[in-house]
């Protein structure tokens, strides 16, 4: 069995190693675009920030017993009916593969920017080694003093981090009214105070239009009189998904340009499957196709694909859109939907917050976690859930608690069943996220009583 | 409605909370026979330590609105027939109480050691704030420069960890051959190795016979050729359930000595409910009732006591064992059953330990959690999971995450399916629960077509 394999990020390579624990005498073969397998690509901002030196430890792992990688292997065109690939080798020439199982994990790449004059010198995206390559001689030869990163997401905001740790001044300008938009706007706010606390410059409602070089700066311009000089500019505005590839061959396109997939990871084409950030991902809330890249979801999904290849009969679970993020020291995570994606479905959203210690106030070092909790109104049911705190205080594995319960459809009042561990250094015999359910629950009771007397 | 709890620990404070919650009008009545209601216990050792230094700060809250809290007063006898308490309320004389229903929670007691010369001058039991002033006292006027902690259970490991804070050289002997026998004893010796690292002596494997008082220093001899001198000795050798009052009213006595109660937490007797330490706990995994007395679950069997007497009809969910500790640097969580628990019981398990970084080693501070599956190879049913690992690397509700899962009956297989977050300076693109049980999924696998070949 030959199974064969384009891209060799997360979803490729975790479908590679998968192939191979599942059978070891099936022939993997993995092309690669670039030369640099299974690096992690969430790891770039703190490459760039100095706090990993070498890029070569961004790789999760050098070995890959078993797996003929392709380095600087392009695949140009699958042919579905003869089960061949077309590959641009480069100096090596062209060559074509046969396949009896294809997984296409060609992932995403950055969306390009609405604005004037963002392919100016100084100006950069930053999704693969190349553009941090890119990045990274550009800090150290141009020495830039000011730098303007355009979009607020996670990337966006790792980057201030980033480049405030290597001692540039940053501003950060955004479209929406808060940073953050992957979470409610009330932490967007509070992670805007934490920016501005450690001096990056927050410029939010703004659009940016226009780049312009002039001399050895950067003048940048958008609506809401947004106008400031810098020595760089870093966008991030989101990814859209690598899905020609695949479109060309015959597969259907669907959420936001990505490849349509079913839960097994097939396409409607026999023996083809996608996975990773050029491919549908299933949400286990909405019970629909969504698109929401990630790494997490990537591996999952690669891993699925290559058990379903090789004779399996595994369904992706679903993604609930699950995220961390860490800036400065504050430590930011959601799990589920957010109260306008909610109130956008077939949900009756409510939603509580809730400020209480990580752990006992009198053993010493305890700090404030924010704690968000949505559930459906009618039915109890819990939604999604945010945490913000100070990072070592388990915000992220906290928030895993509401994801794991979500998983398995809980209310919200069932949390407070949960048996989950206690003492004093570490949390509370009633854990943040059952104190914070626990308030969602009053809440609840005191709004529809509130409602019956009217 | 008259509620009358008697104790005002965990248990009875959490069910009046939960009363005057669901219900402002009920009158709710705590008899309570110290002076201090809702302590803390669990923090005793960080009062000793010093790292607490205001025992006040200990109690989980000061204000309990709409309740009448009777600080003082030692319930003696309950007559269930004419729905009274008798109270003994020391100075103030003793008074009858009538109820409408009444909560029992008692709680625990001090397990009296099998040792001659226990109750020696500088011996002590370690359970309640008087025990702990008396430590205290003993601490800052005797001024001990040794100490011998008798027993390895949460309570002596902390007091071990608390007293070499002050300064004083400890010594740990145990009964069992390993410390901490709540977890495998494969942690159980990386645990000795912790405190060995910080200067306890460990003793593992004695059982100690004799104390004996020689001047202004104690002598302490027992099995395998202990013989020690020192200042001071603590015994926290387990305890046992404060269940006489109950039983004189004529409620059963259940496991290891404790009430019977069913899930709703009411005794045998019509309206005279029971909650904590001094109460059986259903065990989520086994579906029968055992002894855990632990401050999480006297919190929830006392909420649903309270719910129930107030006419609902809620269950109490089940505990799962879960724990954690942190005994200087190291901190140790475990969920479910342990091997040697599963195997007693109808279970068929198999067990692996994983080793990984709490988060990826391109990010600064990076350590290696060490991680405990134990899942069913019949079913593939996920039985319990351990994790040791520095604090501040999430090892706590880490665990949770499988403690979340086990509550709904997972298999260590659909681990992989559950949607965590992920950065790189707090997690893996898989999280180490994850890995670890792909591990264990790998090691089933290997195991059984080993077995098949044979």
């Amino acid at each position: 069995m030959r199974l064969l394999i384009i891209g060799g990020s997360d979803a490729g390579i975790s479908a590679a190693l998968r192939a191979r624990e599942l059978d070891r005498n099936v022939k993997v073969t993995v092309l690669l675009a670039d030369d640099f397998p299974n690096y992690s690509i969430c790891g770039l901002p703190f490459f760039l920030s100095g706090e990993t030196p070498d890029w070569h430890s961004l790789a999760h792992r050098t070995e890959f017993e078993g797996i003929d990688i392709r380095r600087g292997h392009r695949a140009t065109r699958i042919h579905a009916a003869s089960k061949t690939v077309d590959v641009d080798a480069g100096m090596a020439g062209s060559l074509t593969l046969p396949f009896d199982k294809l997984v296409i994990g060609t992932g995403a790449g950055p969306m390009e920017p609405p604005i004037d004059g963002w392919r100016s010198i100084g100006v950069f995206l930053l999704h693969t080694m190349h553009d941090s390559f890119a990045v990274h001689d550009y800090l150290e030869n141009a020495k830039p003093r000011r730098a303007i990163i355009v979009g607020a997401g996670y990337i966006g905001l790792e980057m201030a981090d980033a480049l405030t740790h290597r001692g540039i001044e940053v501003t950060v300008a955004c479209r929406p009214a808060t940073v953050l938009s992957t979470v409610d706007a009330e932490f967007g706010r509070a992670v805007a105070d934490e920016l501005q606390h450690h001096g990056v410059k927050v410029c939010t409602s703004v659009e940016v239009h226009r780049i312009t070089r002039d001399g050895d700066h950067l003048h940048v311009s958008g609506s809401n009189h947004f106008d400031q000089d810098c020595e760089m500019v870093l966008i991030a505005v989101g990814v859209k998904p690598n899905a020609a590839l695949g479109a060309e061959a015959g597969l259907d396109i669907g959420a936001k340009g990505a490849l349509v997939v079913n839960r097994k990871m097939e396409s409607k084409l026999p023996d083809i499957y996608v996975a990773g950030d050029c491919a549908e991902t299933f949400h286990r809330l909405l019970s629909r196709n969504t698109y929401l890249p990630l790494g997490t979801t990537a591996h999952k999904q690669g891993r699925v694909a290559a058990e379903n290849a090789l004779g399996g009969n595994r369904g992706f679970a679903g993604s609930l859109g699950t995220q961390v993020v860490k800036i400065f020291n504050l430590v930011i995570a959601r799990t589920g939907l957010r109260h306008d994606e909610a109130a956008r479905e077939s949900f009756d959203p409510f939603t509580t917050e809730s400020t209480m210690n990580d752990h006992k106030a009198y053993y010493p070092g305890a700090t404030p976690l924010h704690v968000r909790v949505t559930g459906d109104i009618r039915t109890g049911r819990l939604l999604g859930a945010q945490i913000m705190g100070a990072w070592g205080t388990e915000v992220s594995k906290r928030l895993d608690v509401f994801a794991t319960a979500l998983f398995h459809e809980i209310t919200v009042d069932q949390i407070s069943d949960l048996d989950l561990s206690y003492t004093p250094p570490v949390s509370s015999p009633w854990d943040p996220v059952q104190m914070a359910s626990q308030a969602w629950c009053a809440s609840v009771n005191a709004f529809t009583t509130e409602k019956e007397h009217v």
